[in-house]
């Protein structure tokens, strides 16, 4: 048992100036005011110094292995970038993936991510550094032939479920202009088969959206959900470029968007209509993409990015407020990837939690907590990540990994792979 | 004198990545490559680790007391958030914005700003909170009346070139929307009085712009250009609704803008076509604004903002590249306020410098250390920022001010100014 003290609270839904957290192995024993805390005899007890407990974040699209590519081919067109990464992935091995993964998961620990999901090769590799580290992760393939999908079957057996819960295995299509009908009727059919949820690029670029028109007379949301693909928990990274009838289907299929500010920008595909989306009830979560088109895996930038471009490109400061940015970095993206008791901190539920240091020059003075989070807060002012009721990282430290080995291997792989 | 060794350099317009750089005093004595670095008996030697040495940040547009209400009336229209400003605004002392402005410097030290622009209330004491912590300011009031720009003869005399030519003072114009073409004239004419320049608020928003034409037939650019403002250095600050014609006139007056892209989203002003204005000659420089409207001072996080905004918004991915983006927020922001020896590390300058920790996961592996600088890094990735040649702050301390003591007299301020 682990015993927070002394900490401002917010569950996710209501805020305690006065908070107090109980974790009871993997789960939330009490969340809330410090008044109402239940005696907690041989519990550790950890003093939060008046930091902000929140949830945890819930990445919802990665490429985490991709640290390895990160600064290469930057401000180049799309296929100008594609063309300097191809080459380097062809030379990929599940040493490199584990190796890349790693670093990733470091980074994100130190920002205050729980989860991730994944969408890369060698996914084995992944399932392996997440259990071994701690923290939950989604994994797929991103699958563009049936041979691959068949794979699925394979890495679910393995691994899912694995590390009490931590890792769960969705089925990866790439993305509707790398396949065809047939495979991602198929990735449907093996999704149904293990019971499980598939994970998709969808609709991210003009030119993909366009080019699926062309080629099947209807846009990509229109394309997947007349295969069926929606039946299955469904994570579509991107929907960048949407029609409102493919929000109406969005809404109605419950459909997890997975937004992903920086990458949409950096790669120049544009800004989706996130707010909109939201009121017309599309459930959207928050992604960091990989690291070679973002360049940082970091939720509370990218979680400000997203508000501050709701309001800006649309026209209206009161877009995306403080508060449903949260729900979209933390519980919507615990849904997204399948952790149904994950997410907020309630008693019953996963204690996947964080705490913000109350005491960085950056959150003070400090008269909305809330607000701080999402506009004030930076990444590196995260204090202590717990993931299923273990603490990962505290004050610099991690306790489940060795940092300079970490960035050692790392390091040896990007040479390996020439990218340095 | 001091040394600083193994540094991948990037002075401003080359990069070793064998770097070594020495200060005599205030000046950049030696800056190049290790092999040709000169022995400096002596001189105070510092492992930069393989960090990343690179010109510090020159914030061009801030309001720094604001520190006091950050995190005030977020999510609101703009007159819904002021009307919630202005009460506690109207409490200021001097204290107050002593204190504000120190908070202020702390964060900006520790995320490598050596140099802001400052239009508020009581800027004798932000030249005080300047000096007495060896940043550099430039200084003015946000004038609305003659009465106030008058004041600036007095804040000319008493700070002018204080602390060995850290403090600048500017005769502050608040905007074309408080002020009558009397008052703009008059700062005009104070300007040229004391030889100095201009800071003013131009086209932030679309009512604003809007408003000037129906009062005065022409755009807030051409206004003041008519008035003969721009035949002083002048900082125009933010710029976002702009004419063709407008961008003429300001890359022929070589007027510079500061561009604060997170604040013109927060408060939904829109998107400067920045990467536009530079191609036709505009000078650009990068601001932050006030922390009420940001929320955190934080150029690396705005630098990287820029660059994406660019890109996804005028959706090009070549927009506002690396170098660009950091010559914005380096030399072109150290012409804007006027330090004209800053903002390259080069021999014969002043030594206002900082370094990036080569060994954080977000800057590995490194194949591009540029565009880390500009992509990855993160303002808690600083780990020394020097000003004129002096070390202010280092590896998580602050060699000229007491962190504790900086955090508590803002919080008294807050709670005095019921903020809290």
């Amino acid at each position: 048992m682990i015993k927070i003290e002394n900490v401002r609270l917010y569950t996710g839904q209501e805020y305690f100036p006065n908070g107090c957290a109980v974790t009871d192995g993997a789960f939330v024993r009490y969340a809330g005011d410090s008044k109402g805390c239940p005696d907690a005899p041989g519990a550790r007890a950890i003093d939060g110094k008046g930091g902000l407990m929140m949830p945890g974040f819930y990445n919802a699209h990665c490429h985490a292995a991709m640290t390895l590519e990160r600064g290469v081919g930057s401000d180049l067109n799309l296929m100008d970038w594609l063309h300097q990464i191809f080459p380097i992935e062809d030379r990929l091995n599940a040493e490199h993936v584990y190796n890349g993964t790693r670093l990733a998961i470091l980074e994100m620990l130190r920002r205050g991510t729980v989860a991730f999901a994944d969408m890369y090769f060698f996914m084995d590799e992944v399932a392996r550094a997440a259990v071994e580290t701690g923290i939950r992760a989604n994994i797929c393939r991103g699958c563009t032939s049936m041979e691959g999908l068949d794979s699925t079957r394979d890495l679910y057996r393995a691994h899912e479920g694995a590390g009490d819960g931590l890792v769960k295995v969705y089925a990866g299509l790439h993305s509707e202009y790398l396949t065809t009908p047939e495979v991602a009727a198929y990735a449907l059919q093996v999704a149904k088969e293990l019971n499980t949820g598939i994970h998709v690029h969808v609709s991210e670029t003009k030119s993909e959206t366009d080019g699926c028109i062309e080629r099947h007379g209807v846009t990509p949301v229109k394309y997947f959900d007349q295969i069926g693909l929606f039946e299955r928990p469904t994570i579509a990274a991107h929907l960048v470029h949407v029609t409102d009838e493919d929000i109406q289907i969005l809404a109605r299929r419950g459909v997890y968007m997975a937004h992903n500010p920086a990458s949409n920008l950096k790669l120049a595909s544009g800004v989706a209509r996130v707010s909109e989306m939201l009121d017309k009830g599309v459930r959207v979560a928050l992604g960091t993409d990989g690291p070679s088109s973002n360049n940082v895996l970091d939720m509370l930038s990218d979680m400000r990015l997203a508000s501050l471009l709701q309001k800006g490109v649309f026209g209206d400061p009161r877009l995306l407020p403080a508060r449903q940015a949260l729900t979209m970095a933390t519980r919507t993206g615990a849904e997204a990837l399948g952790y149904r008791d994950c997410g907020l901190i309630e008693a019953g539920l996963r204690a996947d939690m964080i705490l913000l240091d109350g005491h960085a020059e950056n959150m003070l003075p400090g008269p909305d907590p809330l607000a701080d989070a999402v506009y004030s807060a930076q990444g590196l002012n995260v204090t202590l990540t717990m993931v299923n009721g273990r603490m990962l990282y505290q004050d610099g430290k991690f306790l489940t990994l060795d940092e300079d080995e970490v960035k050692r291997k790392a390091l040896e792989s990007a040479k390996a792979l020439r990218v340095l």
